[in-house]
């Protein structure tokens, strides 16, 4: 994994060189965790041992003990990620919070802070809780958050740490009615309530996710919030991924339209003067191409703009979905992500020249847009590895992998012995991550240099 | 949750009272894990607090604390469920080994040893862990295991508990010569290596999923094993829910070649002279009523047969997949299934009448066979509970369920608003219980008991 002196994050000795935002002690301490029976394929003959020790170890992953089905995660294609979205984000002046949802890996997001990125775009209000636990100070929720237990939490995180910075979506009169009667009956204690801060999210067009229908609405909500004393307008955001029938002109269109309405509120006063700076957030996997255009296009408004690109499925990017989505498809002279995942089964039945089944399933892989694909052979007998060819997944059960291997046409069948490993490659991060807690870390020799924790 | 006095495995002061082959211990250690942010859903407030401590609070799901999206397990349906099963089998002679890759819930696991189970069914080397882990004396593998790290580990087991009784699946020759070769190369330091007990899978027919595809074809696997060292052969299995184009007349016939090659291996002496019973194994959720009808024919054989059915997901039941299909559909006299689990989302967007949308997705609920169904929403002002009428999921996204609320009419739409919660009900219990780390227990009233931890 190359670590070069200016990301040098993780690197020993320099834990927090570029990431003075986290609590590297939490970070940390995920290597004092116990490998034992809660981590799906990790060596039972390192049962006992720190997680720190096993990866410091440098076992391989195939003669190491790991035993299948195991996800291996490429430390490669995660730093050469790591760095197209760094390059990219600088090279058209946008600030960046990867979607952390993705990964839920607080050493990802550790990762990505060193890489440069302002902060962390989170879902629902647990995954602010992990993001909080270690220690991230910008959090970004891209949802409305309605829910008294979470917001009573939010207020005393809040007042207790004037460093965190959190800002979330709002979209509708009675969301800002229900936030605003939570904040008011929430103990902080001696600490001092802060205001929270919110955008007003426009929706990508009638039918699509969430957000305000129209301008007016957001103008409707932006009033609700300006007559409360618990929240702070600091900006618009949306999702350009939900535009409908979405091409590049439809996305650039909507866009337009979100950027047009930061400027029409800041015109009319909508953000409160003690706003430094304007958030205009927008931005997936899949148009992040069209965001930098557009936003590059704003006019100068009464304060900074703090133009906020929440990409994050290029860590791990895919083979399916994003590989096929990512706007590096269209711009290829800006950069190209690689596929980081692959999860390697064993053949355990192959009880005809046309079928196998691997020990895999839908537990294991991502499995939601596009079945996985066969992708390497890893003979049992001698370790060599070749690719999978005539060899095709046809569906998952929860445990198993049904493999198709001659083609359809009852031919002798491709080579595959029980036995083998298969490793397979997946379309759509957010379920691969889910589907494991401690995932090896592998160089490009199988070399387990690190086990990356998630929190689902 | 009833507590008859006979099944009073949890109860106060008793935790051993019939479940004497579990590690009480490390089952009533998990009520000393900390409330933190490894858990969705869990109250922000209990943070620091122990499980146990949680759950003896009785706290209300609804008013005391608990975060949107959380998953209910109803305490009434598991134990009616239970009980069902536990009738069920009694009533038709079958052992039970619950297919424990349902729930990977130790604690539920304890339940069915509780409720007379013989042991637990489970899919992987690593669930199989989990069982040693917490004390599971009888494991069943329905799968064949050729992974040399697992292998070796399950050896070092054998050798060291002579009262862990393992059973798993062989359908190849060359299964068999990768199992004998990594159990002779294992250490088991001073204790005596036991032979590993296997039995004989029978595939459901051409096409089917694993298993050997003729009775040729198990009668090699079968003089395979007798040729090792290591293997003992101890009877036959299979499973009928993978019949092609199922039926109740295709699934006996394919049950009678089960039962049928039971008796043939018998009479040739293919199980060991050591072998105190035959096992015959089959059995979903699906088709147990088919089991227990061609099992009751099975005829005298040289030792006794220990029938062992594995149907696993009854133990919460579901509104979908297994409620159409459960047999108690055809013997309503026998018995029958309550559906356990309901998720609460909240509603964080309501743009527009015909739509609102819930803060879980594609993280929190099953999806793989069917969208979740509105079942119930709960008022956000006055928390009354009313039916979920006229509203219908019509997608998942990764954090987010689109609901429609006008019937697709473009009517007025249903009274449904932000901060609602709405209880979703799902199809598929193994795809629910591996979204969720600890879940709450529910008395019908709304009021958490106990905290139930899964393993995946």
């Amino acid at each position: 994994m190359p670590r070069p002196a200016d990301h040098a994050a993780d690197a020993p000795g320099t834990p927090a060189a570029r990431t003075p935002d986290l609590a590297t002690d939490r970070l940390a301490a995920l290597a004092d965790d116990l490998v034992d029976h809660r981590w799906k394929g990790l060596p039972p003959d390192a049962a006992g041992s720190r997680v720190g020790a096993l990866a410091g170890a440098r076992r391989d992953l195939f003669t190491g003990g790991f035993t299948t089905p195991v996800l291996a995660l490429s430390a490669e294609a995660v730093e050469h990620n790591l760095r197209q979205l760094e390059d990219y984000t600088e090279r058209h002046g946008l600030a960046f919070a990867p979607h952390g949802k993705t990964s839920m890996a607080p050493q990802l997001f550790a990762r990505q802070l060193a890489y440069g990125a302002w902060g962390i775009t989170v879902a629902v209000p647990h995954q602010v809780r992990v993001c909080r636990e270690f220690g991230v100070r910008r959090v970004f929720l891209a949802n409305e958050l309605v829910d008294a237990a979470a917001l009573r939490w939010l207020a005393g995180e809040l007042a207790a740490d004037p460093d965190f910075r959190f800002v979330c979506y709002v979209d509708s009169v009675r969301g800002v009615a229900l936030m605003d009667e939570a904040l008011r009956g929430a103990e902080t204690g001696p600490a001092t309530p802060r205001r929270l801060d919110v955008v007003v999210e426009l929706a990508a067009g009638e039918g699509a996710r969430t957000g305000a229908r129209t301008e007016a609405d957001c103008a409707a909500v932006a009033d609700a919030v300006a007559a409360t004393d618990t929240l702070r307008l600091v900006g618009v955001a949306g999702y350009e991924g939900e535009v409908p029938q979405a091409d590049g002109d439809r996305v650039r269109a909507w866009l337009r339209r979100l950027t047009a309405l930061t400027a029409e509120l800041d015109a009319a006063g909508r953000f409160g003067a003690d706003v430094d700076e304007i958030v205009l957030s927008a931005g997936g996997s899949a148009w992040f191409d069209a965001v930098a255009d557009v936003f590059a296009e704003v006019p100068e408004l009464s304060r900074p703009v703090l133009k906020l690109l929440r990409s994050g499925a290029y860590v791990s990017h895919d083979d399916g979905h994003y590989e096929e989505l990512t706007p590096f498809n269209r711009v290829p002279d800006e950069g190209a992500l690689l596929s980081a995942f692959t999860l390697w089964a064993q053949v355990v039945s192959r009880p005809s020249p046309g079928q196998a089944f691997l020990n895999a399933g839908k537990r294991d892989a991502a499995h939601d847009l596009h079945l996985p694909r066969a992708h390497a052979v890893r003979s049992a007998p001698d370790g060599t590895v070749r690719p999978a060819d005539g060899i095709t997944v046809t569906g998952l059960s929860d445990q198993h992998t049904w493999l198709r291997t001659d083609g359809g046409d009852g031919g002798t069948g491709a080579e595959l012995e029980v036995g083998d490993w298969v490793g397979l490659r997946m379309s759509h991060p957010c379920t691969i991550f889910d589907k494991w807690q401690l995932i090896p870390l592998v160089e490009p020799d199988g070399t387990v240099t690190d086990l990356i924790r998630t929190f689902f």
